[in-house]
């Protein structure tokens, strides 16, 4: 129920061009997957995200957790037809949001016990839980317990948590029923190259189906991130998918595509969309600014989104000015195809041998 | 590019079953309105609405005047490519909005002066005024410049601002330059019976296109709101379209249609929608109650909306809880389909001549 194929490497660039497949259909990579943290992209119907040509969005494990609850889930029929959602699922393991809760939370060699965020309650996520939530909500891919490492960190802290990252790695995997749902390993290791290099050789000699990069994007510099980002990516399997975590603006995926990571998530299109950010192909813009008060041109002369097909500058703003609820679901279409129109652009250029070339569009 | 033509008419009841035809197409009657004040009908895109069978909609001139203001969209085309809509538009002429502002308004022979709510700037809008922003906005049927009188008033005061009222009518009238935009007349006269009737005389010898009733549903007992309804009602000319302003919930609308009315108004669907309440063949539900946490069942277990094909009631108030748009987005297309398809269900009734019958749904 789950394969990976390499179709195609780029020629200059470490870029490739793939194909995964889940029990949810096909997915070609390197792919952007829209952020539906409560088992909705906000702002969006899943006819909507159908339309974008969207094949895989990420669910959080962590909300869907403390609300509505795995088991209502699973009793429903499981995330995919909870939701209305034909397509692929991939889950996080909550990891990334029980560490950001700082105080709430305290980890242990068993897991990680921590304070719901919604009403205070006392819950205990260990690697095989967080294996078995992941079960009952029925995603695709299941992302194994980690600990997201904040920057800085001192080196003995990042290599003693990396270290508990890996055995937590290898009780998730014993965790796991489902031959449906395909499992990823995470590799973590802060931004120091050895330790890197030490989580890749532990996690890639357990049978993962695929591996995640996580602990980037968490404050460090950005020459960092890349530098960190693709070092690692080098050292992963070549058969196997890689999935850059939570990372983010079009010029870091275009960075990352480069260095041979094939899947993503990030806040950042939907984020910016709610409050009036949209993504052009000539560079970022503002809708609140008075300039489009009658721009009669749509967000982006080049898109073919709902959006830019239908509505102008001067009717977005209006409407995000007045605070209608149409403005949200406008501008999350329009950042949601500009961001599965540039991996689409990212996928052709592969396919031409020509991932190095600077894109036709201002980042 | 307006015409009206009562296609039948009920055997029992006062019903008839019409069509209204605007420079933007078709409206069967009895049809409802939904609700889109700024220029969108909350929450909801042109694509919905007509896939939902919406023919009309109506906007408020009073906002649209404010934000962005009828110039920007005049510039741009017209409200219906604003907005992106193709079907018809009403617009209301802001009568309703500036009454309501209390002490922030004066009103005068000339016309109302009244304080912005968005920024408290001044502003006069004289019948003249009202009608050139609504040949700005270019909808396909225009309103009057009235006095809403708020329940109760006495008589000496229904009287003369009923007289004023009328006045403005016969200014608006000669204000009108547009070919393809219908004027409707608005009859007021409070709950006194005998100033309804001069109101209406005085109305109907005026060329308007259309006649709307005003000042029901504004805190009058439900059986006033009735009796006056269908009193005058009774009044108007036969083969002109009849207009019940602003009313209301699903038992009035089938009462107003019984009593001879064609066109309505609401933003109880849409509100509605947006704190969770459904509306279903069975009765009103609230999403919100635990009742509805493991419940598989669609809102509405006949209907054929999106929301209903697609969600189940613990996906649709696990949305509304955890303050998802979506919720907002598929409440309200459940409503609007609601009240579409019980305008739909009236029609067949009167095509029957079975329009007193009771309607196999719970109100």
């Amino acid at each position: 129920m789950f394969s990976f194929t390499v179709l195609k490497k780029d020629a200059t660039t470490k870029a490739r061009l793939g194909r995964l497949v889940t029990a949810h259909g096909v997915v070609e990579t390197p792919a952007f997957m829209p952020v539906g943290t409560q088992g909705s992209v906000k702002a969006l119907s899943p006819r909507d995200l159908e339309e974008i040509g969207c094949q895989m969005i990420l669910a959080n494990t962590y909300h869907l957790y403390l609300r509505p609850g795995a088991e209502v889930i699973r009793e429903l029929g499981g995330l995919h037809r909870f939701m209305g959602w034909e397509g692929s699922i991939l889950t996080d393991s909550g990891g990334y949001q029980v560490f950001s809760l700082g105080a709430l939370r305290k980890i242990t060699e068993e897991g990680v016990h921590f304070r719901s965020h919604l009403d205070g309650s006392s819950h205990l996520l260990t690697p095989e839980k967080v294996v078995q939530i992941q079960e009952d909500l029925g995603s695709d891919i299941a992302m194994v317990l980690d600990e997201c490492i904040p920057h800085p960190a001192t080196r003995d802290y990042v290599g003693a948590s990396t270290g508990r990252t890996v055995r937590w790695a290898e009780r998730s995997l014993k965790a796991c029923k489902r031959s449906d749902q395909a499992l990823f390993g995470i590799i973590q290791g802060g931004m120091y190259e050895d330790l890197r290099t030490e989580c890749v050789k532990e996690m890639t000699r357990l049978p993962f189906d695929g591996f995640a990069v996580g602990g980037l994007g968490v404050g460090e510099e950005e020459a960092t991130l890349s530098s960190i980002g693709a070092f690692t990516a080098g050292l992963l399997p070549e058969d196997r998918p890689r999935y850059l975590m939570g990372v983010g603006r079009p010029e870091d995926l275009i960075f990352a595509v480069r260095s041979g990571y094939d899947l993503f998530d990030c806040v950042l299109p939907t984020r910016n969309a709610r409050t009036g950010t949209l993504f052009t192909s000539k560079g970022k813009i503002n809708i609140k600014r008075a300039e489009f008060t009658n721009d009669p041109r749509p967000a982006d002369e080049s898109c073919s989104c709902y959006c830019c097909r239908h509505f102008s500058r001067a009717y977005l703003r209006h409407l995000y000015l007045a605070g209608e609820i149409l403005a949200a679901q406008l501008h999350t279409i329009h950042n949601i195809h500009f961001y599965h129109r540039l991996m689409e652009k990212l996928r052709q250029l592969i396919r031409e041998n020509r991932a190095e070339e600077t894109l036709d569009i201002v980042l």
